[in-house]
């Protein structure tokens, strides 16, 4: 449940180390190394591609329409920190544009990762500022209601406990507990170690049926094969 | 961050009477009456009318299209329980039908929250036993991959915690944490006796202008009357 | 364009017996017979089924998640009005519950019509005040940002100027120009009338082919018939 | 792909007995009796709760915003028949209302299923006509495009051949090739048998994991239980 | 309410230097500068990314997947005009693509805004004729059925009267009134002088919070810090 | 009906020549010259934009979740075929990756089309095999239930039978039968000849009005123009 009117100043970040090593391998990658947990519903989408981050998260919890808690949560980050922000009810409106974007990439942050809506698209591309929305909305938001930051909410359909470490790109956005940060960066590694080797046979013409040694396991499953 | 193939056999339960009292108050008072916090999103909606249900929850984190855990489920359901399931992917599947319905039903739950699909839907009508859900579908499900019993999840976009009470009837579903059930049935109790009054007056006329002294405020926000 | 913080006292009014009689001849009828104009998107739908109204729009203009202009609004009400009301941006929060319509209903309101959300809805049916809506929720609004009455709006992509003649029932809601509606009344009648003697051709077992004289067309648009 | 133009006067219905007798069964078992195949989307709703019917299909490809096919496909209506109806691109317009329900009812029709939007709603439930369809909606068709009759169509992501067996109730609709009807009816049959008896054994309260002989398997697949 | 079957010929076009000037400052501001109303849908998006313009509507109004419109249209653009086109019922279809496209720009048309779907994608980011539109499809459409040039229309939510300025960027879609184009020119050219200031602030590390003087508005708002 | 469990080994490709030269008129053009048939639902998009492609179909049924029979397709593959893959419930998991995309490569595969999610949208963009999809997603799949290959199949909505040509670009994407594809190569040739004369027209300032001698009809429909 989630508590309204609150600021934790001091969290617990993932190890830097860790945190910053994720981006390299991806969300797809990350998400598989970590055993298929912890990923945001594909509605995430970068509001423009190529971008391909990882971070340790700071948490705001947003009211609809609203976008005060934005500049409460500014003054929370610290260099590599990703922000992610949850609503209260669904919203589309543009919460974040250029002005706090500069604020934001001023305090260091990398991204911001938002169930809702941001606007100033086109500047946020040239400052080099991500941002993974659900929509994309020139209606701006007011500063009236409390929201809190730093619990832990829901973004996306998914829990984010501050601190959490973000990964996002292309196809989309997975959070890594804090805790975990290390053990999936080496998991990753190993995986991405033994896609490569993978890579070269498909390209040499292997089969997946073969590398995988599938022929058995299909007939015994019922397949049959029709000329 | 959610952990799979783990069964939590000892949740610590909402008291008993906080969390039957709850039914009464309906969820939009029981929404209100908590701070405005806890609500399911709209899409959850009754696969019939006019069910209203309270209860602790027993919760459940499926894979997509497969039901198995809800067996698993079955198991750790106690009289007053209304089991809430998540999935681990987007997913409109049928999941729960007559059969398990049965088998809960005998266990003592109350009522299933599952944000996915379910089928039956005549049958449970006749049965009295209520679900509310994404959707309704045929579409059956297999029994092949581990996830969790009593863990935290996440529910259409809210966090549940084993224990915490589900209000939900016709206007949707709402989570009350454990620890906070019997001051939100005291504040949804005094809610409605503060309705009663207001209904009262409404109904001989009274505006909300008046009732809630609202004229100044809105003169003072600049609102213009023209004749 | 919409103007923000005006109320308009004096609107005028379609003539009452055609507003009333509209009812009777339901919204897919209304639709055909003022020549298919005027359909509120199908997102708008009854939150109980059965309800069949007609009458005289009292428009509002709402900020999402903030109900306040309906209290505004309520005092606008006359007996026979049904009030229609927008949102400045997408929301589904609920705008409505049963204390609003009782207030509604003692100032002689026929129905809601509101593209946004609405709560209550077991009592709402019980009090017989119905409501077309695009969601249902339990999401209670603030009452903090001025909106408009009695402007025109557009409501589910249809634009409502105040006084226009609304029909709403299972079928969707369709809204007449003040100034048409005697006539749309009448050519309404005149379509039913039609209607009736085309219904005992067609439970007699005539075909639309013959009824219509369609034969001759089809052959000549090339309708091939095989064997 | 479709050929536009055409109507097929003879198809080859499936067997009249097992026609009728999967309406008994239900959507849900049909689906699994025949092996998890032949479901529409979920989308297809019922426009009222609790029909329940089985027929052989007469197919309509349709135009959007155009409903002139489905005055051809009425002449092809023979008792016992339910008449599905896709179109050639998404289309929410109300195709069919009392008017040709009455037409189709003469011709002995039991039911349409519509990729598309039907309006009418209240008059075609007192009729006793179903119709199961993608939206509900006043807006009216013309009569100008040739589509086709009795041609195979995709109907809401589902291939339906004229003659196989439609199933529908408020689970949704599932479609029987022809020549699988009896088979299909008589594994229906069987499953339905054993649901009997594990109905009565989840009433007495035996679990699923002792039912299904589940415990070990989930021990297998790595399950842990935590007091 | 809409007029079917007509054209006019004269519209008071928004004064030409302050319509072209908008298109400088980009959707979201001119939003704000107008006061937060004559925002379109969040679904009307660019067909491509970096377009950005303004310019003064020519309205049209289509029937579902009826282009006919379009061509009558054309004869009506000026040299700075922007096409905006909606439709009577909910439509996705490729109502517009390379041939239109030419002779819009042919006749002086800087874009098109259309409330369904377009095609030819790539062919119109080579001549740079920028579209937003709600879906992109194949989908041709036909010419037989009466809509409307020149009347004022609902395009994605929001009311078109003909002559309005409309901004459209990578944001969305904006519709400014003709008569207020000059002041809500001079509005956004304040605003953005003042939000240059504050990018420079923002760039140097200084909080929201203290830039707009939250810290007291927060404090009494109730909010809590924790360490 | 769809049949599980099987690969059909041997099927009939559609003519090499008809096949390949498909590409060059895009989707909307053979859309058209086939008579405004097989055209998928709009919401397949391109993982990324400017590719177009045709090719000849090997069409996969797959299960929710589970990709296993994309590796027994890839066996089925030869140059020039594109892979169609269509899944038996709404699914958005991200089936295919660059992986799996290395392998069709090498397999002469030239691009795939699928009913469900992809990711590796980056790896996949650099390697130029382009996906139609639609959802990006980085949740994984399974390999445990059996599906079939070069069945016919639903792809969003158009029925695929293996061998036929496939056509995709930014417009989305079309199936030609593959008996039709030369007669469509021809008719699309002849169009596109026909749009050059006509672009240049339009581009000369012609209006569609004379070039289509339209004026005539619209008078006759009852087209007002008014000054």
């Amino acid at each position: 449940m989630f508590e309204l009117g609150v600021v934790y100043r001091n969290i617990v970040r993932a190890e830097r180390a860790a945190a910053d090593a994720l981006a390299a391998f991806g969300c797809a990658t990350v998400h598989e190394a970590q055993g298929r947990v912890g990923l945001m519903q594909p509605c995430m989408r970068p509001i423009y591609p190529g971008a391909q981050v990882s971070g340790t998260a700071v948490t705001v919890l947003l009211q609809p329409g609203d976008n005060w808690m934005l500049h409460v949560a500014a003054e929370q980050i610290r260099p590599g920190d990703i922000v992610v922000a949850a609503v209260t009810a669904p919203c589309t409106d543009g919460y974040f544009g250029d002005l706090l974007a500069t604020s934001f990439q001023a305090r260091g942050a990398r991204a911001l990762v938002i169930d809702a809506g941001v606007r100033d698209v086109k500047s946020l591309q040239q400052m080099g500022f991500p941002v993974w929305s659900r929509a994309v909305s020139s209606k701006g938001t007011i500063k009236a209601t409390l929201g809190s930051v730093n619990i832990p909410v829901v973004c996306a359909g998914m829990l984010v406990t501050p601190g959490d470490v973000i990964v996002a790109d292309d196809d989309g956005v997975v959070v890594v507990p804090a805790a975990r940060a290390p053990a999936v960066a080496e998991a990753a590694a190993r995986r991405e170690a033994l896609e490569a080797d993978k890579r070269a046979k498909f390209a040499a013409g292997v089969l997946g049926l073969d590398l995988y040694d599938m022929r058995g396991t299909l007939a015994k499953a019922g397949l049959r094969y029709i000329d």
